[in-house]
């Protein structure tokens, strides 16, 4: 159900491709070089990991209306960062299907602890 | 039904952090202080615009097998930004379905350019 | 001599901070959250490894206006990561010679790459 | 005088090059593809993001021994930041003088103000 809403968001980025850039952030974005969405992305991550440091940082004695705020802020943040995420797959003519697929085939394969370990050290490597 | 594969892997992290962090990415992961996961938003972001940009300078005339595995790197890269950005959510007492129906709620509630565009315009400001 | 620039700089920052955010960038940027100028960081960060892949992408056969093009735009790329890098520095109450004093003392103390040899490792622990 | 210290170290960095990748780091970073150094900038980006939402989150009645140690280590994750940006700037055949020679030259041709609000402005358009 809710990824549906990937798919759904998928098709809204790829039918304003065509419409006016003055009008639509997405059209404007698609409309500059490749470069632009990608840019958001590391600018989005950014804002992300800020975000949640500044969840950190409130501790446990703070207020829970503090507390929510702050959260509510770093869902708002991910959700800039995953919508970006789906303007890039769109320019590289993916679909959010796939990288779901992805996380699956990882989980049903091997344990997802253990591809993502492997992966750690072939990075290391 | 795809969106079920995030909040299952959600689960699987909210498992793990009981885990063996000899044994577990993800334990090990969580029993460092939160920056370690929060590096890695960064880390992988960083990885998804390079495997973005190698995408993009292959060109129009490369190989179909050359553009696939570059797809497929990209898809790669950004399942580790998503299933980051889980574990990102998991420290912050947040579900995927929390940032899913931010991105639904912006949709339904005034056209999503509409809210990028002012979204934007605040960060400019 | 040339690092008198990044001194320099940073006593433009300083300054810049009493100016009119309608007519000064960078009052602007110290008039807002902390979070303004971390934000330009992770955003000029991602825009140096575009330009550096950009440059990566010409190859060895590309005509040399194009590879000097590249490079200057990775130049460009990089002072707006070191400028901004100034104006985090300013806001946290540090000079950029701390931080070359910093990259000065692990050269000295027991050879650059031990140290981030040791760092490495303390990170992958 | 301390910039003399980037450019010694961009000379170190140019030195180890041809070195053992099992005893130096940077042998080992330069021996990968340019990406690893690329990654590094990402990560090390977000690292002084982190710790400087760290010194914020201190704020102003935290103990002095306490605001030093953030900064201490602010300071660090700048130096790795700017380290390995002379990394990548070997890898792309540049010198850090050139990029300070950026940062001057927009200084003295036409304000360093301008010059960034008018940036500002290409991009945001």
């Amino acid at each position: 159900m809710a990824s549906d809403i990937l798919a759904r968001l998928a098709q809204v980025v790829a039918a304003r491709e065509a419409g006016d850039p003055n009008q639509s952030y997405v059209a404007r974005l698609l409309a500059k070089a490749p470069d632009a969405a990608l840019k958001k992305i590391g600018e989005e991550a950014t804002e992300v990991v800020m975000a949640a440091k500044d969840l950190d940082a409130l501790g446990p004695s703070s207020a829970d209306a503090d507390r929510l705020a702050a959260q509510q802020r770093l869902v708002g943040e991910m959700a800039d960062l995953w919508f970006h995420s789906l303007v890039a797959l769109h320019q590289a003519g993916l679909q959010p299907a796939q990288v779901l697929a992805e996380l699956e085939r990882r989980e049903g394969l091997s344990g997802l602890d253990e591809k993502a370990a492997r992966k750690a050290q072939e990075r290391g490597a």
